[in-house]
């Protein structure tokens, strides 16, 4: 099967014709629910026969019963039919990685450690997401406890190449149109990268934005949620459903919560100004990235910013709390069944269990340092403009590719989204990440929505 | 000098006569200055005059100007003079422990590595105490960087003893009728031991409630501000005007913040229900305390609960993250002038620079946990009662004594205060430590009230 039939029409226009169901995007196969037009049974059923018709080739799904999927549907639709209010995301499926716990599916972490594991409880993302109506369809593929060794998945754009981790599978059942919504994590670049290897929306918000109660820990200090999606507007929408504080995950923020959608649907009150950081890594970018990246600065008219030589330690800062959380945090794993991890998990638990504490407190200091020193920058720019990654996702599925341009951003807990607007020679999508302000994630998703209109019009 | 002749009359009547307006509380003391019984210059040079005529022997002060004190009150009473609005404590002296930032005297963090510091700036609480018409009538001795070496204060009871440490003359100075109010801090036990050797109240509010920034840091998890003054009421007004968010103590608690002066002045619904909780250290008890405590039992009908096992480690788990937190925030002390640090600073720095990262964070959950096994208790009853330490104040200044008795609860971040209820057979004292929920301090501060007037009673 050729790269091009496992996404033509992803990009297509969204009317809901029978044969391209499975496309129309999350806020309006939610609204066609609403008014009718559409049964929750129909459009599960379509997402369900794209799975059917594609996944022995991209092997997205760690678990999927269909018929579990059609039965929800069913009982949405009936409930709907009764006349009972509806939620916001009323009969749309939404797919999980398999490191978010499930009530009624297994959760097995992308580890045999944790082969068969059935949670008792869902996470509270889960039920916010039961709470407003949608189908969780199953669980997708992640890499070995959500780090690096990888899983399963191809990319969609090309099955000779890797789909990117940690979220592997929530980025191709996305990007592929097996799902129009889906969760991922991200503790270091495992959202942004996949997105932009396979071609798709991946939003990252603020630390703290959305409860990570229920879900597997690798790092208190990094692991974030994050969305994947075919727009701006249905990250928005998605995000808008899981955002809150929650008080079994304390590093929640408590505050009003933003309305991401009406936000994020608004014009902003002036054209946004973009600002390209170039960070310490700058030089590591393909020459076919550099190009695309170039032509886009002209384009929307970017301005430039060089970052100081203090910002070369992120990447180490990174490292120290990485390692050090995830030996704190699969201890148990390592202690019990050290000989069915990878060797480069070990490699990573045996460094963290070295790190010395006071060490690891510097690099948490370092890195709220370093967070200041860009802040100001953000009150004069909407948002930084980078590439999500080094370039187009590397041939071969033996690594998922870098995370470095993601590393950053992650360890200063920054709202960052990636879309799929640039492309190189070979076909492979590159994306353009946008990265905005600690809390200020509504801003940034208005902006992403412009800067997608805007290249729209060029 | 009889230890007699320094404290007679601090548990004295508080009626202003001229013989002992020094002894006046800082409630009654605000309010006589608010309705022009009294000016502010009288209060602090009574004040002024308890310290020139005991200090010598007490040594309660690090830094102290008597003109610069008489300068503020001046400014203080002319300024109600002229019918302009005051603030809660108008014309009340505050000590402040000496690792207090103040803009306009020394800060020594007790370090000779700290001699002559001058801080350009005023702590957050420091600010909130000059916004309310306090007077800083001085920094009060504190021991090493707020560790264990003693500095020179002596007890005022009883010259020959230690006053606790590590805010030694901020307990001293209260207790010996020099200030009403004074600020000091507690890392494991620096606030609840120094009270109850010097015999007066100390309150230790919950870890998140009054801002640090400004403050010596010795470690972001257990740091926590406290107050001394020789009633409850007065400890309420300090820590509510104390009390409150700052953005530049992350660790502080957003939300809405009790009325702790007005809830500690009401009379409990119901009878509080109180329960002595037998730690694993209980057996270390002197006997004298643990008479005097089992008297104070049966008058105020004490349940009596038993603590698991599992607790035993949780003075493990602070040694860990204590010792680590230090080496952290005392890394350029040590690398810079380890030969200027005592040997027991050097000793634990030395060992947290080699505590491990994950065990580090493995303590960290740990007293989560434990507070989490405590908090089903603190549903049923309003508060736990306990020593407030092994027993009397030691003998001797070469050591502060041990603050084991107060190490769970400064973990575990919950509110404590210690009530000078009862007294050895040689007349020193020994402190009832009560205990309550984190976050109710203004539950705690009304049944710590509710106690001392029983105790009248009985």
């Amino acid at each position: 099967m050729a790269t091009e039939s496992l996404t033509t029409g992803a990009n297509a226009a969204t009317t809901g014709t029978a044969a391209d169901l499975h496309l129309l995007g999350a806020t309006q196969a939610a609204q066609a629910i609403r008014d009718g037009a559409i049964s929750a049974t129909d459009y599960v059923a379509a997402c369900l026969a794209r799975i059917a018709e594609i996944d022995d080739l991209v092997q997205a799904w760690a678990f999927i019963d269909p018929d579990y999927a059609l039965a929800q549907a069913a009982l949405l639709d009936e409930h709907r039919a009764r006349g009972a209010p509806i939620g916001r995301l009323h009969g749309v499926p939404v797919a999980l990685k398999d490191i978010v716990d499930t009530e009624d599916m297994p959760t097995e972490n992308g580890s045999v450690l944790h082969a068969g594991r059935r949670p008792s409880d869902d996470a509270t993302i889960v039920r916010r997401l039961r709470a407003e109506g949608a189908i969780v369809v199953g669980k997708t593929v992640t890499t070995e406890f959500a780090t690096f060794a990888p899983g399963k998945t191809r990319n969609p754009r090309n099955l000779a190449h890797t789909p990117g981790g940690s979220s592997s599978g929530s980025a191709a059942a996305v990007a592929a149109g097996m799902v129009p919504l889906a969760i991922g994590t991200q503790t270091n670049g495992s959202v942004i990268r996949p997105a932009s290897f396979c071609g798709t929306v991946g939003f990252k918000p603020s630390f703290g934005s959305i409860s990570r109660h229920g879900v597997l820990r690798t790092s208190r200090a990094l692991d974030q949620i994050g969305v994947f999606s075919r727009s701006v507007e249905d990250a928005a929408l998605l995000a808008d459903v899981l955002f809150g504080h929650d008080e079994n995950d304390p590093d929640t923020r408590l505050g009003a919560r933003p309305d991401l959608a009406r936000i994020a649907s608004d014009d902003p009150p002036l054209p946004p100004r973009l600002a390209y950081v170039g960070t310490p890594i700058a030089d590591e970018l393909s020459d076919e990235c550099r190009e695309a990246f170039a032509e886009l600065q002209r384009v929307l008219d970017i301005a430039a910013l060089t970052m100081a030589e203090a910002f070369r330690g992120a990447w180490l800062s990174h490292q120290t709390i990485y390692e050090a959380d995830l030996a704190h945090c699969l201890r148990t794993a390592y202690e019990r069944g050290r000989e069915h991890l990878s060797a480069s998990l070990r490699g990573q638990i045996e460094r963290g269990r070295e790190v010395r504490a006071p060490d690891y407190l510097a690099a948490r200091e370092h890195a709220e340092s370093l967070y200041l020193g860009m802040e100001d920058w953000l009150e004069e720019y909407d948002a930084f403009v980078t590439p999500s990654a080094h370039g187009v996702a590397p041939a071969g599925l033996e690594s998922t590719g870098s995370p470095a341009f993601c590393t950053l951003w992650t360890l200063c807990g920054m709202p960052a989204i990636t879309l799929p607007l640039m492309r190189s020679e070979s076909g492979l999508p590159i994306g353009v990440q946008l990265v905005g302000k600690r809390g200020d994630d509504a801003r940034l998703l208005r902006t992403a929505r412009w800067v997608v209109a805007r290249l729209a019009e060029s």
